[in-house]
């Protein structure tokens, strides 16, 4: 059994975009620029877009955060994406979500200029996903493919399962793990709620990638020995015992499935440090492209 | 087993568009207007537009046929499309594929206006239709999709098999059939070139949907017994005892298959005819939202 280590690989591709980045500034070129947007005071949001500034600094990238009010009117936020489409310095930008409940998400998302999307969730980007045109895929499922990529996994004529069928992970993946590529050509097939056979699919499985949010839901008895195993899922879970009050849990049972599996993702420490050094990723292809 | 007339069905959905024009013409509203761009002289492709616009007739649909030479200039034929994306009588066009190989087909597909685009096949359509917003769904698999409705077939949660990872094709109904909704909610695997357990997957399979143009390949051992079977196959066969000096095929070797099926779409007659109707309902959708 081999643990997909994605902290490690995140660091390394951290690495790498900071010698491009070295590379350009000293050569006179434009320092890549991301901005993100948050609307209002959520925990979780603040962290992820705290974390998401920190990494700009490690990189060398410039960072813009635009805070707004939990109260701001769709209007307002549509005209600060206005700005941003317009403003020439930025490279990428992104409107951490969810957004407050009076703001039509889609609209927001649809707003922003697909060039400078790079979260990829425009549906021009997802088009151009599909059809294998360039495009900014979404961190998490670019995530999993440099993880296959790096590990040098075989996909190829693999059975590949893919559990949740959501726009941001189960859907891209599952078209990114079925196209043509190197890293790709397996035979997917994708399962979600209104599935009956679950453990049937997950026992025929190569790979198994889960992105569901139940708490250790896959156990050992459903899958095959050698299987390889990539889990999105990250749930807190309380518990006294840890000074947090709460740990994070992925979908797997890591402790068993990880007898019988020939790869496999922590969780924490596995897909999730790759989404932002992906979007790190990005925002360097954005920058590059004007070049 | 019963047979899934798409012949029958397209000629209902033509009644039922012409229902809606008569309506909007005795209201004083817009006439619906479809225009196609012919490149060069290839024999498919004047027979698919002809019939094309002998439909629109049918229908009472305007059309414009606007027939360019095999040489024009890719600048040439984009300057064309500018003219259809700002015409404003036009409500959608299609431009008829394959296109000359000194043309590049994806910065054509690609330069028309999406709320123009009736057949589906921007980008920023492929991406609408897999994040669930409004769309043009391309009109094969939307042709499918209407069989599936119109004969009231159970899909939530069955095996549905798809062979085929087409960007017209394959892809785009293997997103449709998975996606939450009445005719959705399978578990789909898209199986293709490099799929290594074909068999496996077909006996497994509660509804397969074959784009592969590999004639007669499913054949009855390989599917189990009340499979639901949509055949997308379209293969000129020689054959020396038919008048034409060719046969039309499908991917199902439908005399023994049907045997086994409970529903079966014939070839010809089946998904083929469902096409046009579906490219006119389009049209008539563009033409709908400007109301």
């Amino acid at each position: 059994m081999k643990v997909l280590d994605g902290k490690n690989l995140s660091n390394i591709i951290k690495v790498e975009i900071k010698e491009v980045v070295d590379k350009r500034l000293s050569l006179g070129m434009k320092q890549p620029h991301l901005a993100a947007i948050l609307v209002g005071n959520d925990g979780a949001s603040l962290t992820y877009v705290g974390s998401k500034v920190r990494s700009c600094k490690q990189v060398g990238f410039v960072s813009t955060l635009i805070q707004l009010k939990d109260s701001v009117t769709e209007k307002d936020l549509l005209l600060e994406i206005k700005k941003l489409n317009e403003d020439k310095s930025v490279d990428g930008y992104i409107v951490q979500l969810p957004l407050p409940k009076h703001i039509n998400e889609n609209r927001v998302l649809q707003a922003i200029d697909p060039e400078k999307d790079v979260d990829g969730f425009h549906p021009t980007n997802f088009g151009r996903m599909a059809l294998e045109l360039p495009t900014f895929i979404p961190a998490t499922p670019f995530g999993i493919m440099e993880i296959i990529k790096r590990y040098n996994i075989t996909t190829s004529g693999k059975n590949c399962l893919v559990i949740g069928r959501s726009n941001i992970v189960g859907r891209p993946i599952s078209v990114l793990m079925s196209q043509k590529g190197p890293y790709g050509n397996a035979t997917v097939t994708v399962a979600h709620s209104k599935t009956k056979n679950i453990n049937e699919l997950t026992l025929k499985a190569d790979i198994i990638i889960s992105a569901l949010g139940i708490p250790e839901f896959l156990k050992k008895e459903m899958v095959k020995i050698d299987v390889i195993i990539i889990d999105v899922g990250i749930t807190r879970v309380i518990d006294n015992t840890n000074p947090k009050g709460y740990v994070i849990k992925g979908d797997v049972d890591f402790k068993n499935v990880s007898k019988k599996a020939s790869y496999i993702t922590p969780v924490p420490g596995g897909v999730g440090p790759m989404t932002i050094s992906m979007l790190l990723k990005n925002t360097l292809l954005a920058c590059q492209r004007k070049d």
